[in-house]
């Protein structure tokens, strides 16, 4: 609530917030301002205060209008240098501004978020971090690791222990089949700039993550939005696309899919890779959540093989986010072209934390700490779940891993504006769809979703709405 | 010389002889294997030996035969999954694959070569490198350091010592103006990016480095050569590229250019600098060899005030390559665009390494230990210098920072293929030019072309072409 002091008046003061988030892009382009008797209710002033600091944003430039649908979120960015691309007909619309939402995830740190897509750093705390780091370092080993570049395609002990690792996961991958990455962030960057060109048709997972669709419309490509079910991807939606637009690239989440937390059936696998061998499309399979699943769960490419499918993970949802190790695992007849693009991105990649990581696995410390995470994670989502049902939720689909994706009845952009008033980030369903499509649906983050407090507040706010 | 043996032919010898060096990517694809005369005198056997084995190399698909011209090495790549971008006409053929002549480069780290671009580890050892890894994984520095992605822009404490240290640079930089990055490719390849388009054109310098040509044609821009002299880049030539294709942007190495080793002066800088402001193109100056240089030199961000400039610079041609510690410094209303560049392209950057380069830094000790680096660089220049004038090498720029730009009055990517065989990496200088323009240039690296042993070699097997 607002309160008119000597030096600022209340529009001032309500400008002035709406500024402040616009700036730190907690609200990012595109986002529609509340309605003007919502934002009185909310902050409870008149609507006249409103309209004039609505005025006032709109002078900034901060807000546009638009004609009988409000006030809206304007693009920051001075006109660019050049002429964006074209955007390639038929293409979806990704979300406005896919990646300052995602700093504004990062801005609010202070406190793990429910709408955070990692687990809040105690959670992965572990005594194999300083003991891996002080084996990298002892001796001759920082001199080695430090003083060079490094081998083009990653720390070879790191790669023996991955092929290691994927063996157990049915995954056939020799060590020279392995590229380290910058996270699994750089090596879907990579897979991606490699296999496309602009006007390329891409299908991705809906619901999905916004930034691999940021992603894809920075080359250019072109979104083919294909709905995932419990089972796997809609196989009659992709089937029509590959008859339409011969998709060169098909990127998909797995296992505790990202951010139903569906795991792929092996039937839906099998008609995936069927149709992929048919149509003549890669496919990238992001197992980023792989260390919060059985090995035993269904990847696409274990069953092909690494035939036409590339392998992409990483770290930074079980370990050490900050040390930023990913790597892909792809068909020999790829690897040099991922390789060659990997030189011309970033050269290589810091060995000496990658061979921090090679320990953590060779030596089984990192399966160890998966296993007491998985087991903390179930706690933790059994409670959540509960106070989430308690508060009104209805799970769309059966909660695991570490993201529920639940129904609140409410639309959840309006929501998550209100909710950020109150201190909480949430990851409304607009996120997860290419065209970012509103509506009610949200992803909660299980391990940060146990206070009763955030739900008796989400209950208030919803109530309000 | 090869033996016949028991086990393997001459011919065979020889056909595995080229089929490795193709494999370790050494022989980079375009590349014109000897003549048979040449070959056959160069290694002790036949002509008809010579024909068998590149037969035999013709078979396995390794080398293409052109009509009148010999025999090439061949692309090694499958059939691309998707059509390889058209290249927008005019543009200039960067090198076949720069790609792969990097990773040459790479391989061959048993003893440093002559024609690598980094000085070898032992000039980098320092006490410093392990004291800053022991500062940064201090107490509770390695969980902060490791268990958050960190920000997005970089670790703070290194922006503040960059923002400190471009200052001394006359480069005024806030710590919000500055982006941390995986090495200066990194930063290279964010700029580049995020200001073009497929299409667009971009203005280099000629001679220059190969990556970086091979980074834009990967973009699809058009680039359009500079020539670049003592002074600086040719602004006639600059100008009428303006006028006939208004280029987005202009790549330039202004201190201790790569491969020649020329400053800009004050005069040339301005000129630039004006063009640039008529013409509304933005300028990338690449301040790799910073370290080397004295801190007056003139460049083109300390002339502009980061107006329309983009400094990229990195510690692995000073301190720890491994580290992969880059960045770059833009104008305000650029920098929120790179910044997303970055994250959908890595999220964010190893801080623990970044943390104990900000020591270095911030402490004075990356200063003291490039003074030193840089006597000592004096001391080889010299001695290099007299080895190759009295090997027959004539200077075509006056030799300064870590190259040396030479005239051998001999094709040097013949000579290069010819030196590899007696264990010496070379840099032809096709390797720097856009058009891989062969010619009797070459670049050496003053600090791994001190032994007598080498010169006598390269006299040798330049008296046998």
């Amino acid at each position: 609530m607002l309160t008119r002091t000597a030096s600022q008046s209340l529009t001032e003061q309500l400008a002035a917030h709406f500024a402040e988030r616009i700036g730190d892009r907690l609200l990012a382009a595109g986002t529609r301002l509340p309605s003007v008797r919502q934002c009185a209710e909310q902050h409870g002033v008149s609507p006249a205060t409103v309209v004039a600091a609505y005025d006032r944003l709109l002078a900034q430039g901060l807000v546009e209008a638009r004609r009988n649908r409000g006030f809206f979120v304007r693009e920051q960015r001075v006109a660019p240098l050049s002429g964006a691309a074209a955007q390639p007909a038929g293409a979806v619309r990704p979300p406005v501004d896919a990646a300052a939402l995602m700093r504004g995830m990062f801005h609010s740190s202070e406190q793990p978020q429910p709408g955070i897509g990692v687990f809040p750093p105690d959670w992965l705390a572990s005594d194999i971090v300083a003991a891996a780091v002080r084996r990298a370092t002892v001796g001759q080993g920082l001199k080695a690791l430090s003083l060079q570049y490094g081998e083009p395609a990653g720390d070879p002990a790191l790669r023996r222990a991955l092929s290691h690792k994927l063996a157990g996961l049915n995954v056939p991958a020799a060590p020279e089949q392995i590229v380290t990455t910058v996270g699994a962030t750089h090596a879907l960057d990579i897979v991606s700039r490699t296999l496309l060109r602009a006007g390329d048709h891409v299908m991705v997972e809906e619901p999905g993550w916004a930034i691999e669709f940021a992603r894809l419309q920075a080359l250019g490509a072109v979104i083919l939005p294909v709905p995932r079910g419990a089972d796997g991807p809609d196989l009659e939606v992709m089937a029509r696309y590959c008859e339409a637009h011969a998709p060169k690239l098909f990127v998909s989440v797995s296992v505790l899919h990202n951010p139903t937390g569906h795991c792929l059936s092996p039937g839906s696998a099998h008609r995936v890779l069927t149709l992929a061998n048919a149509h003549g499309f890669h496919i990238v399979e992001d197992d980023t959540y792989s260390h919060l699943a059985p090995d035993h769960a269904t990847r696409l490419c274990a069953l092909d093989g690494l035939a036409r499918t590339i392998y992409v993970s990483g770290f930074a949802k079980i370990l050490a986010p900050g040390w930023r190790v990913g790597y892909l695992a792809a068909p020999a007849a790829l690897v040099e072209r991922f390789l060659d693009t990997k030189l011309l991105a970033t050269l290589t990649t810091p060995a000496l934390l990658e061979q921090a990581m090679a320990w953590c696995i060779a030596q089984g410390q990192l399966r160890r700490h998966a296993q007491r995470v998985r087991t903390r994670l179930d706690q933790a989502r059994a409670r959540s779940v509960k106070l989430a049902r308690a508060a009104g939720c209805r799970f769309v689909s059966e909660p695991a891993g570490l993201f529920g994706w639940v129904d609140t009845g409410v639309d959840t952009e309006a929501l998550s504006l209100r909710m950020l008033d109150e201190g909480y980030l949430l990851a409304p369903g607009a996120l997860f769809h290419a065209g970012r499509k509103p509506g009610t649906l949200m992803r909660i983050n299980f391990a940060t979703t146990q206070a009763q407090a955030f739900w008796k507040v989400f209950e208030r706010v919803r109530a309000a709405m």
